[in-house]
C-alpha cells in the first residue's frame, strides 16, 4: 500500500503574477515528484490569497470603468483561481514526472467546500479581499451591496469577507477515485470555493475565504491519510519565534502544541491555523502531521528536519 | 454496460454574466441529468467564447489602466473558464441529481488540449478575442507584442488568435478513471487549454482557440464513446437553411454530409464545424453522432427529433 499524503502548498510555492508563478511551481513540482518518486499518493491543496485578490481587483476595476465586463461574485473568482492554479501546477507536475520517466496522471479538481452559515465567522469578517476606496465610496458600496468594509491604517477601506471553518468537501469522491488510481490530485484550491448546503446536494457560493490548511487538513481526515504535510517558508516551527531564545521543534505532541498555543507562541493567520490543522487531522486520525519548508519536504519526510506533530 | 455519450454544449447552455450563467445551467443541468438517469455515463465539454472574452478583457482592461493587476496570457485565461464554468456547471448537476435522488459524483477536471505547431491555423488567426483598440493602440500593440490584429468594421481593431486543431488530450487518463466509476465529468472547458508539446510530457501554452466541437469529437473518439452529442440552438440540422426550400435531416451518412458541405449548406463557424466534428467521430470509430437542442436531447435519443450522423 502506498503512503497517502495531502500537501498543503503555502503562498511560497506559487506567485503574484502569472510568469512569476510559471517559475515557482517548477520547484513547486520537484518537491511533490520527489513524493510521489518516493512511492506515495499525494493529494495537494493550496491557497490562493495573491491571486483571488488578483481577479477580484481586475473584475472590480474593469466593472467599475466601464469595460463592458459584469461584476464577478467573489465564489466565482475562487473558482477561476481553481482553474488559473490548478492548470500551472499540473503542467509543471507532469513536466516532471516526463523528466523523470514516471507515469502517472495528475489534474486539478474544481473543487467546492460546504461551511455553516451559523459559523461565528460570518458576523465576523476578517479577511481583506479587493481594491482599496475613500469612506465616501466604500459608504456607497456598504449600502448598495451590504458588504463589511475596514479601514487599513493609511490605504483606505476595503473590504473584508468572513474566514469560515470548512464542513464539508463536496468533491470528495471524486478526488477519493482518482487517489485510488494513484493519480496526483489537485482539489480544494483556496481552501475551496466556499458554499452553503441549503438542502441536502443543493450548494450556493458564498462571500467567504476558507483558510487552505484547515481545508487540506479536512481533506486528510476525510481521505484517512498518513500524513498531513503543510508547506511554508521555514524549515521548523519555533517557540519563542525571532527572539533570542526561539527554540526550533522537532516533535510535539498535541498536548504540548496546546500548551504552545494558549501561550501565544504562534502568530494568528501565520503559524496558528497551521498548527491547529495539524491538531485536527491528529486527533481525529491519530495519523501524524509535518510542518516544514517548500525546499526540504523531503528531508523533513525523511526525518532530517521539520517538526512533527503526533498524538503522544 | 452503460451507454458512454460525450455532450458538446453550445452558447446557449452558459451565459454572459454570472447571473444569467447560474440560471441557464439550471436549464443545462436537467438535460445532463435525463441522460444520467436514462442509464448513460456522461462527459461533458462546453464552450467558454463569451466567457474567455470576459476574463480576457477584464485583465487586459486592469493591466492597461493602471489597476495593478497583471498581464493575463491568454491559455491562464482560458484556465480561469474551466474554472468558473466548471464550478457553475458541477453545481447544477449536483442539485439537479440530488432533486432525482441520484447518487452520482460529478465534478470539473482542467484540461489541457494539445494542437500541432505547424497547424496551418497558426499562420492564419482568425478567432477574435478581447478588446476593440483604434489604429494607433493596435499598430503599437503589436510592435510590441508581435499579437495579430484585425479590423471589425466600423468598431475597430481587435486582437485574432488561431483555431488550430486539437491533436491529443492531456488529461484524458483522469477523464477515463472517473467515467469508469460512472461519475459525469466535465471537460475540454472552452476546447481545453491550448498547449504545444515541447518534448513529451512539457506541455507550453498558447494564444488560441480550440473548437469545443472538435474537442469534444477528439474526446468522443479517445474515449471509444457510444455516441457524440452536440447540443445548439436548432432541433436538426437542415439543408437550404431559413430558405423557403429548407428541409431538416434525420438521419445522413457521413457521405451525404460531405455532399452537404461541398455544397455549402453549413456555415462556417456555425453548423460546419459541428457537421465535420461528427464526421470525424463516425469514422474513427463507426459510431453514431446527434446533433441536435439543448432542450430536446432526451426526446432526440429517443429518436423524437434531432439529426442522427451514420456511417453508412
Amino acid at each position: 500500500m502506498s503512503k497517502r499524503l495531502v500537501i498543503a502548498l503555502g503562498g511560497n510555492a506559487l506567485g503574484k503574477t502569472p510568469q512569476e508563478q510559471l517559475q515557482l511551481v517548477k520547484t513547486t513540482a520537484v518537491t511533490i515528484v520527489d513524493l510521489v518518486a518516493a512511492g506515495c499518493d499525494v493529494v495537494v491543496g493550496h491557497g490562493n490569497g495573491p491571486q483571488v485578490g488578483m481577479v477580484n481587483l481586475a473584475f472590480e476595476h474593469s466593472a467599475t470603468h466601464d469595460a463592458g465586463t459584469p461584476a464577478m461574485p467573489f465564489p466565482e473568482c475562487g473558482a477561476m483561481t481553481q482553474g488559473y492554479i490548478g492548470y500551472h501546477l499540473q503542467q509543471a507536475i507532469q513536466r516532471e514526472l516526463a523528466r523523470r520517466g514516471l507515469e502517472r496522471p495528475c489534474a486539478a479538481v474544481v473543487t467546492q467546500v460546504v461551511v455553516d452559515p451559523a459559523d461565528a465567522a460570518f458576523s465576523h469578517p476578517t479577511k481583506p479581499v479587493g481594491m482599496f476606496y475613500d469612506k465616501a465610496q466604500a459608504d456607497e458600496i456598504m449600502a448598495r451591496t451590504g458588504y463589511t468594509f475596514v479601514e487599513d491604517a493609511g490605504r483606505g477601506y476595503r473590504r473584508v469577507v468572513p474566514s469560515p471553518v470548512p464542513v464539508k468537501i463536496v468533491e470528495l469522491p471524486v478526488v477519493e477515485q482518482l487517489l485510488e488510481q494513484h493519480t496526483i490530485v489537485i482539489t480544494v484550491g483556496g481552501g475551496g470555493i466556499p458554499v452553503m448546503e441549503k438542502a441536502p446536494g443543493d450548494y450556493q457560493g458564498v462571500a467567504a475565504v476558507i483558510d487552505k490548511d484547515r481545508a487540506s487538513a479536512r481533506l486528510a481526515c476525510d481521505l484517512r491519510a498518513d500524513m498531513l504535510v503543510i508547506l511554508t517558508a521555514v524549515d521548523k516551527v519555533s517557540v519563542n519565534y525571532r527572539q533570542p531564545d526561539q527554540r526550533d521543534l522537532d516533535r510535539i505532541t498535541v498536548d504540548q502544541a496546546r500548551q504552545y498555543i494558549a501561550q501565544g507562541h504562534f502568530a494568528p493567520g501565520s503559524m496558528l491555523p497551521k498548527v491547529e490543522s495539524c491538531i485536527d487531522f491528529v486527533e481525529a486520525t491519530g495519523a501524524t502531521a509535518l510542518i516544514t519548508s517548500l525546499e526540504r519536504a523531503h528531508d523533513a519526510l525523511q526525518g532530517q528536519t521539520g517538526t512533527l506533530i503526533v498524538k503522544e
